[in-house]
């Protein structure tokens, strides 16, 4: 997944609508030029895809996003920290699924959540709806 | 803000509570390798960037995002598409304030929603939230 | 719909992806005894009622709520005070539906907004989503 | 609280920043006068109410709910179901507060989740936002 890649994110597991994944935090990742604070459209970034990755584990089909509410609970900061997030379906059905993940610190705090909505009712690559999101 | 340099996000005005940015679509933001079609982290970073500079244009400190919800009506696809954001402070109170975002592309179609909430209450760059996510 | 009666809600316009309703504040609704002020539930239920209703005018089957959001952007106090909401559908798929409700008070001020996913891809009144939430 | 005692909601617990509570679903919360299934209103005004004593039992002032999202997993129906909603606040700062809301049916399945910010910033029982939404 291109955009993923760039952004330096990793899929570490992805089967039976559970999925995992990280990212270390770099100075690009910043909101700010003074210190490493990671912007929250990384957190993001890492939640839908872990997420869509959870999803697609149970279904046949791309699986885009609907919509997806992000919490931060804790600013994730300093060069070098791993942000892993972990994915789990709540709900599986066949037009649509819902997905939680929660976002953690190398000292395994939780930093954000997210829970999202993702289109499984199918519709491939062709579609408009073909991507993750 | 590295970050929003590093996704592409151009910062194209912010004052009175309002505030407005864009990118233009590449293949590393795609959430496919057959062909672009945004990833919906590329719409989340523009919106949370955007969204956090309307309530910064009237606020004195840095304001974190608290929490966003993101909804995607249609799906970005084509390299070399203009995505942009607009964004508007709908209350800005003591310690919170929401923000609505819309996110059209290159038709004025509107693709993706957001709803914000950021911290406005103080906190200066050395605290722990201080950057905008 | 029996709820929707209970709490005072009356439905004033569904057609078309546009649907209208309100409710007069009375002392039942609020979240204090001292004083009237909404509960927070008093503007969701007429948001999801009237977000339904936007819905299902352009369905043929009841739309289940999948998700919704919620920002509250002022109290509305006062005994006798009316609340309007009015709801767009923003995007209409063979899926889903996402939809954004406004809700103001007797000056017009918006006090709260909403947004919200609807499941529209059929099943009947007699499946386990036969509700409108 | 006159609007949580109007729809039945009975608050069980609430310290420590933990709260529960719960609701027997009658002919009068249903959205369909067809047979009895949960309106989404009574779900949400059933989370916030526990999700507001969440975080109240660790503030000294009334805390106005910001923003809450209500994920739907399963419809509720049956009359006489009992529905049973556990709120943890996940964080808890100087202006806001993060909850996660769980709402169960009588054999202990999440039906549905919430996510909230509350505003935990002072203000009194004669401000504005003087509710608990």
């Amino acid at each position: 997944m291109p955009f993923a890649d760039d952004v330096g994110i990793e899929l570490t597991q992805a089967a039976g609508g559970n999925a995992a994944g990280r990212l270390t935090l770099e100075e690009r990742h910043s909101s700010s030029r003074e210190r490493v604070v990671a912007h929250g459209g990384v957190a993001y970034a890492l939640a839908d895809t872990v997420g869509a990755a959870a999803v697609l584990s149970i279904n046949d089909f791309v699986t885009p996003t609907v919509d997806m509410r992000m919490d931060y609970l804790a600013p994730v900061t300093a060069d070098g920290t791993e942000m892993r997030a972990t994915a789990e379906v709540l709900s599986d059905g066949d037009s649509v699924a819902t997905v939680e993940v929660t976002v953690t610190d190398d000292d395994g705090e939780t930093v954000a959540t997210a829970r999202g909505t993702y289109k499984t009712g199918g519709g491939g690559g062709e579609t408009a709806w073909g991507g993750d999101g």
